[in-house]
């Protein structure tokens, strides 16, 4: 397994169950765990949790995010509102390794209802030890760390 | 089939032949199709199509965008940097309808190397049909659309 880190993981109800499945998992590899809730499976908005995430990833308070709600998808579009976070939705370990071999990933978002929990934690171990390729993908991750400003502006839409 | 939209599409390099394809898929059915780019299968950036496929949709040019790269997760990052894009990664018609029926995904991402031309196309379908359910999902997708401040500002990550 990979060396040990600060790892935070956030989630929305429908993904409660696998949030603290995946943070037991990540404990037994050695990992510290930073979980950012919900501490209950009481109905939450998503967005919430994926922009508390996004910041602990973004400011280095965590190396890496699990963000997880019923599809992934909702969580997954809040956390890469910062552009300091890169977040992968993936249901495979083949886009796991992708996503941190291409794109530096340091947030994987998965959905409860799409995958099971072995598949979750096979995505999980192969995002935590793919390493980024650098060389040509590391331009194309600048530009993702500094989108253009019409996009930072917030806008009506 | 649906009512015809205005659509945008853009890709990179890895999924320029499906982006020609979908688009042409996109006008037998009736569409009106934006074809933002590229126009070759030269290596190109995906942020850079990202972010003009984000801008098309927040700013009302086009109702809906399609974007595509290799694994959809680089170009998926990079929509979803702007507030008024909710883009969704999807690999499956199921995922397809939840993004859809609960985040109002403005714009769908596929890869080019994860599916086929045919279960791109299915997708892609069933996202146009697929319609926002609205209810609690409307408070949520609002906090999409105003993300916090720390996120929209531009900081070293």
């Amino acid at each position: 397994m990979c060396a040990t880190m600060k790892i935070a993981i956030a989630s929305d109800h429908a993904a409660f169950d696998l949030k603290q499945e995946l943070a037991r998992n990540l404990r037994e590899w050695g990992h510290e765990v930073i979980d950012l809730g919900p501490d209950s499976a009481d109905r939450v908005d998503y967005p919430d949790f994926g922009y508390k995430l996004a910041e602990a990833v973004a400011t280095g308070e965590a190396e890496r995010g699990v963000a997880l709600c019923g599809s992934g998808i909702g969580i997954s579009m809040a956390v890469n509102r910062h552009p300091g976070a890169r977040c992968a939705l993936v249901n495979d370990p083949y886009s796991a390794a992708l996503s941190r071999e291409h794109n530096d990933a340091n947030v994987i978002a998965m959905g409860a209802r799409l995958i099971g929990p072995d598949m979750a934690r096979t995505c999980l171990q192969t995002f935590l030890v793919a390493e980024f390729e650098g060389g040509r993908h590391a331009g194309r991750v600048a530009k993702l760390t500094n989108p253009p400003k019409s996009t930072t502006q917030q806008e009506s839409a």
